[in-house]
C-alpha cells in the first residue's frame, strides 16, 4: 500500500497555481474567489478518488472514506487551503494533499478500515476574517457566534459577510458541531515554518506539542526634556531605564530551556525626535514554551525587574495561553512509521499554532511535520524539496496505517 | 541709571497676550498674524522710547538708539518674537523686552553711548518655515537664497510665501547684510531652557559658548523570522544587537565630561510586530558638547563597537556642527555687572542654539541667562519668576554700561 508520489506531487503544484501571482506567492485569502477555486479543486479530487464530499455548516470542505462500520468513529486528517496574503504553495495546502493521496490510495486498495476517514479543509485557519482557526473549532463548538461578525480592520469584510457573498447562510455553524466521542483522533501534516528539521539534517518532526504564548505590553515614563539643555546626570529617559530587559529577557528564556523563546517585538518612543529625551517607552513582549511554568517563571522575573529598577512602568497582559500536549500513542504510531519509511524523524514541540489545537482538549491528536527550507514561511520563498515531501506522505500513509492495524478488532 | 523693573514686567506681559490662547500657550509662527501683530506692538513702543526704527530685507525688526556718533559702530542687543507652535511667553520675547527696556532707559536718562545700540528681532528663529535663525544669518550673509523657497512639509508656507503674504519682496534679503566691522558686539539674554540654574539656586548663566551638535542614524540589519519557530540560538535579532549601547552611549558621554549629552531619541523596530523577529532596527544619535573633541571621541566609539559587536550595522552622518566659544572680554563684563547688581552667576555653556550663534564668527558676542523653572521651554508651562527676569534685565543693563565705560575715549 504505496502513495503515488507523483501523483501527489502533481496534485501539489497544481493547487499551487489557484491563487498564485508572478513573483507574489500564492494568495487565497478564506473564501475569497482563489480559495473558493481552490475548494471546488479539492471537491472535483476527492469525488474522483471516490470519497463522498460536503461542505458542512462551517465551510468546512469533507471527503469521507467510509470503513468497515460507517456507523463508528471517524480519524480526520486536517489542514487548510486558505493562504496569508502573498503566502507559499506548502502550508496548509501540503497537509490537505497528503491527506487526499494517503485516502486515495487507501479507496484504491480496497483497505476495509477500522474507522472512517475523513480529509478535512478548515475554513479561515489563518484569521483573514477574525480569529484564526475557525472552522476547526466550530467543529469542535469552542468558536464563538460573535466571530462571525467581527472584522480585522474597519471596512474589512467578517466572515459573516464573506459566508453571504459565497451563497451560505451564517447562521447555522452549530449544525458543523461534531461530537467528540464520534471521532477517534485528528491527524495533521504540515510545514515546520522553522529551521530546525534543516538545521539538524531531520526529515521528519514529530510533534510534541503546541507552545503556548503569553504577550505583554510595556509602558515606561520618563521625562521628554530637551537633550540640548538637560544635562545626564538629572535625566529620566525611559529608553534608557528600559534598555537593559532588552538584552536581560532573551538571556532569562534561555536559562528555562532550550525550546523556550522570548521576543521583543517592538519598540516605540514617544515624542521620537533626535534632540528630545524619550519620555514613553513602549515594547511588547512575548514568550513561547510548551512549559507553562517556563513562562510563568520568566514573566514573574520580568515583573520584578521592572519593579526594582524602572519603578515609572506599568506591565499589561495581552494574554496568557497555555500550551497543549499531543497524544502519546498517536505519536508513537508516528514513530514506528518514521521507521517503516526508513526516514530519521525526532521529537519537537510546534511554535506556531494550527487547527490541530482546536482537537487537543477533545480528541487524540498528533502532527507531523517536514523540513522548511531556511524556516521560511508565510511567504512566496517558502519551500520543502519534493523528496521531503513524499516522505512526509510516506509517514502519514504508515501512520494511518499503524493506528488502523493497532484498533482492528 | 536703573531699569522700571514694573514698566518692563507690564510690557512682557502685555506681549504675552499677542497669540496667547487658553491652556495652550502663546503661539507666534514666524510672520503670522500674531507675530505680525507683536511685531507691530514692537515697533509702537520703540517709538514711543524715541528709537528709530525699521524693518530689514530679512524682515527684522530694528529700534535703534543713536551714539555720541551716529556713524561709529553699532551693539545689537538681539533675540527673536516667535515661538514654537503652543509655546510659551520667555522665551525669545524676554530677550526683546529686557533689551527695550534697557534702550528705554538709557534713552530717558539722555546717556550719549560710544557707539550705537540697536534692539533687533530677528525673524523666524525657530524656524517654522525652514532652518531656524534667519533673520541673524541673514544680517552676516550667511542665510542661503534657497532657504527662502524651502518648506518644512509638503504643501506648507516658504519664507518666500510669508514674505509675500505680509507684502514684503523675499528677493532684496541680501539688503539686510551688514559689514561685521560696522559693529562692537552682540549681546543676547534668554531663558536657560534647562534646570541647572534652578537647582543650583543661581540667578545668572554667564554662557561661555554654545554645545556643538553632532547626529547620527544607525540602522542594524538582523532577520526578521517568526517568533514562534525560530530558536534562541540561531536568532539575529536587530533590537538585541542594538540595545547594549542604548545603555552604553549615556556612559560614554558622562565619562567625558560633565556638560557633554548624548541621546538616543527614538528608535523604530520592523517589521515591528508582537510575534516577528525585530529584522531592523534604527535609532538616532545625538551628542551634544562644548569640546569638540569630545564628541568625536564619543562618536568613534560608538563606530567601533558597532564595528566590533554588530558587524551587520551602518552609521550614517547627518550633520557635525561644531560647538562656539562666546567672547571672553564681554562674559567678564558680564560677570562683573552680576557683582553690581549683587545676585549669583555662574559660567555655563548653553546646549541650545540661538540667533548668537549667527554672529559668533564675526563679532564679539555674549549671552545671560536667567532661570528656567523646571527647565521647561518651548511649552505653555514655561516660567520664570519676576525677580529673575528683573535680575537679568538690571545685570544687562549694568553689562551694557559695563562695555560702554570700557569702550569709552
Amino acid at each position: 500500500m504505496k502513495i503515488d508520489a507523483k501523483r501527489f506531487l502533481a496534485d501539489l503544484e497544481e493547487l499551487g497555481k489557484i491563487g498564485y501571482h508572478e513573483g507574489q506567492g500564492v494568495t487565497r485569502l478564506a473564501l475569497d474567489d482563489a480559495d473558493m477555486r481552490a475548494r471546488e479543486w479539492l471537491l472535483d479530487k476527492m469525488e474522483e478518488a471516490g470519497l463522498k464530499t460536503r461542505v458542512d455548516a462551517a465551510g468546512n470542505v469533507i471527503g469521507r472514506l467510509e470503513g468497515r462500520d460507517p456507523e463508528g468513529k471517524t480519524l480526520i486528517i486536517g489542514s487548510h487551503l486558505d493562504t496569508v496574503p502573498q503566502g507559499g504553495k506548502y502550508d496548509g495546502a501540503l497537509g490537505i494533499v497528503a491527506g487526499l493521496e494517503c485516502a486515495r490510495t487507501l479507496a484504491e486498495s480496497g483497505t476495509a478500515l477500522p474507522w472512517n476517514l475523513e480529509v478535512i479543509d478548515f475554513t479561515d485557519e489563518e484569521g483573514h476574517h477574525f480569529a484564526g482557526t475557525f472552522g476547526s473549532r466550530a467543529m469542535m463548538g469552542t468558536a464563538a457566534r460573535e466571530e462571525l461578525y467581527g472584522s480585522k480592520a474597519e471596512g474589512a469584510p467578517s466572515l459573516a459577510d464573506s459566508f453571504e457573498r459565497v451563497g451560505w447562510d451564517p447562521d447555522n455553524i452549530d449544525e458543523a458541531r461534531r461530537d467528540p466521542s464520534t471521532l477517534r483522533g485528528y491527524l495533521e501534516m504540515h510545514v515546520e515554518q522553522g529551521g530546525t528539521l534543516e538545521r539538524r539534517g531531520i526529515d521528519i518532526g514529530v510533534v510534541t506539542g503546541i507552545v503556548g504564548i503569553y504577550r505583554y505590553v510595556i509602558e515606561v515614563e520618563g521625562h521628554a526634556n530637551h537633550a540640548g539643555t538637560t544635562p545626564m546626570a538629572v535625566r529620566k529617559d525611559a529608553l534608557v531605564a528600559a534598555s537593559p530587559v532588552f538584552g536581560l529577557l532573551p538571556e532569562w528564556a534561555r536559562a528555562r530551556s532550550d525550546e523556550m523563546v522570548a521576543t521583543i517585538g517592538d519598540v516605540a518612543i514617544k515624542p521620537g525626535a533626535m534632540n528630545i529625551i524619550p519620555g514613553h517607552c513602549r515594547f511588547t513582549v512575548e514568550l513561547r514554551s510548551l512549559v507553562a511554568e517556563d513562562m510563568a517563571r520568566v514573566r514573574d522575573r520580568l515583573d520584578d525587574w521592572l519593579d526594582e529598577n524602572v519603578p515609572d512602568s506599568v506591565m499589561r497582559t495581552v494574554y496568557e495561553k497555555d500550551g497543549v500536549f499531543l497524544d502519546e500513542e498517536l505519536m508513537s504510531h508516528i514513530h514506528h512509521a518514521v521507521e517503516d519509511v526508513g526516514v530519521k524523524g525526532t521529537s519537537m514541540p510546534s511554535g506556531a499554532g494550527h487547527d490541530a489545537q482546536s482537537f487537543t482538549p477533545f480528541l487524540p491528536t498528533a502532527m507531523i511535520f517536514v523540513p522548511s527550507h531556511r524556516g521560511i514561511s508565510h511567504s512566496p520563498e517558502e519551500y520543502t524539496a519534493p523528496e521531503q515531501l513524499v516522505a512526509g506522505a510516506r509517514v502519514m500513509m504508515h501512520t494511518i496505517k499503524r493506528i488502523a492495524d493497532a484498533d482492528a478488532p
